[in-house]
């Protein structure tokens, strides 16, 4: 039995980094399944992805910024613009829980915007929902398993304080898309409320005057490097519907990838959010009693820094023993 | 010494109810203390002044927005109005918890701006910080040690996402001070991001046609009842600093007051806010496995609606049981 399971998870692992859809729609489902035998399965296929290959190429974008300002036409853009330079994409579209009065779903509204029949573009939504800061919690393996398939994974979210913090955590590079004449976002970054994004984007479309009062407001309140060091804050003005600007975008967050890259902190980086997605799950679970449990969440997040194996079956493993308790 | 422990807390919640200041400062430190003894002497306080009286006349308000809407101005000038209208008043500063760039403090900024003399007056700064919606875990506690010593409890906070959500829930009131020119509030409140305000304020100051339409289309935005029923938002102009607007808007805030109690609702909504508070407590230190440990959430949820005790001690009890699993 065990021994199938194995089989049947490499034999996924495999399809999934060939980039077959249906493999990854089954890869994902899996993830989202809870159930004990599954939920080992799952942590097995992680595992196989991350240890066959670490992603250093690929790249795991968050575009987050209030509603209304253009998010979905923008991706639609920089999608046509990454297909043409050859790159697979996959999109994973995070809504807010509940909204009150909607409009089209952020995935649905992207579908409509993007080719139906290229088989390098993958959408899957999902809405937000728990205690993850908002996002769901599986938005992090989700993107794991995306990126074994795709060259750029994008998360396109609509970012308010604690979800955009978490989006801002857990990707490579975030775009913050602000809203032409809106003075919200420029007093969120100012007064620290908002996470600072790595690219700041005015979609301004037609509106003249007040879009370039904005991206003057927005370079005087952002002319600094992010506090992740050795970057500083692009301000970009683009129109996903003339397309100006969207070339430049796409190469500015190539950049950022690069040096990320060439600093060497992309994988650091991402290591250091699966560990805090680690502790905030089994937080989720188990409570700081738990964590007291493992020993105090010191000598608990020293442990998981040191753990050279697969940090998902890690997790797996410090479940089964808090269970016994 | 269980006795005079026991003598200690009657005196403490008799002194705090009397308005006694030096009182309220112990009541409001022991609330800050973890240790065990003092926590169940916290709880014990607790008990006391909710029994003593439900606080039914007391006003538990909330101010929300954006930096820089003019919060703390707004909050000075409706305190003066309150005090010539004989109300005590105290206060809760809920600072986010990490400014990056900050300018000052919420309770720092209010006390500028309030008589230092006023024996009625009372500010209390707080930081946020936790997993509790990004409000303070201690806010709902201090609020209600501060009604049994005051006519008017005012919760200021800076408002993104959740943190604006739980100020919502846990207020009877909540008015949300809006920036003119801003659109990032409008299209949130229009997307079903920002909880909706019992009342919603666009502190105008002398910013005239701006200030207009950013009355107008909050008008045409929120032109409904608000979800909680039987209360239509309404939408108010206000200058702090040539007060124009603010007795106006003391007196719909007691009007929200007076459908509270007249609808019979202000007491089952704190009630249910207490519920919420004993179980999101609960989730942060033992997670979902204690919840199942004390027979899953519906089963748990179904006994504290029941319970007849005091709550606050219940919440003790429950602790000291899941601590011995």
């Amino acid at each position: 039995m065990q021994q199938s399971d194995d089989k049947i998870s490499a034999d996924l692992a495999a399809a999934v980094s060939e980039g077959d859809r249906s493999a990854l729609a089954s890869a994902l489902n899996l993830l989202d399944d809870q159930r004990a035998r599954v939920r080992s399965q799952a942590a097995e296929l992680l595992a196989l992805l991350q240890v066959n290959q670490q992603f250093r190429d690929r790249h795991l974008i968050g575009i987050t910024g209030p509603p209304g300002a253009g998010k979905s036409t923008l991706c639609a853009a920089l999608i046509s613009v990454w297909r043409k330079r050859g790159l697979r994409v996959g999109v994973l579209a995070v809504d807010p829980s509940s909204p009150i009065s909607g409009g089209a779903l952020l995935g649905d509204r992207l579908r409509m915007q993007t080719s139906h029949e290229d088989d390098g573009v993958f959408i899957r939504s999902l809405s937000s929902r728990g205690q993850f800061g908002g996002l769901s919690a599986e938005v992090w393996p989700m993107s794991i398993v995306m990126l074994a398939g795709f060259d750029i994974v994008l998360i396109e979210t609509v970012g308010v304080g604690q979800r955009e913090a978490d989006i801002a955590q857990l990707c490579d590079t975030t775009c913050y898309v602000a809203q032409p004449g809106s003075g919200d976002s420029v007093q969120f970054l100012k007064a620290g409320i908002l996470e600072v994004p790595h690219i700041l984007v005015v979609n301004k479309e037609d509106m003249g005057n007040v879009a370039r009062r904005t991206l003057a407001e927005l370079r005087s309140a952002l002319n600094r490097e992010h506090p992740d060091g050795h970057w500083k804050v692009p301000v970009l003005a683009t129109s996903a519907t003339t397309n100006a600007g969207v070339e430049s975008l796409a190469d500015v967050i190539d950049e950022h990838h690069n040096a990320l890259t060439t600093q060497q902190t992309l994988l650091p980086r991402r290591r250091r959010y699966q560990i805090y997605w680690i502790h905030k799950r089994l937080l989720e679970e188990f409570g700081s009693f738990g964590i007291e449990r493992l020993g105090g969440e010191k000598k608990f997040l020293a442990q998981l820094e040191k753990n050279q194996l697969d940090l998902f079956q890690h997790y797996e493993s410090l479940r089964k023993q808090l269970h016994k308790i």
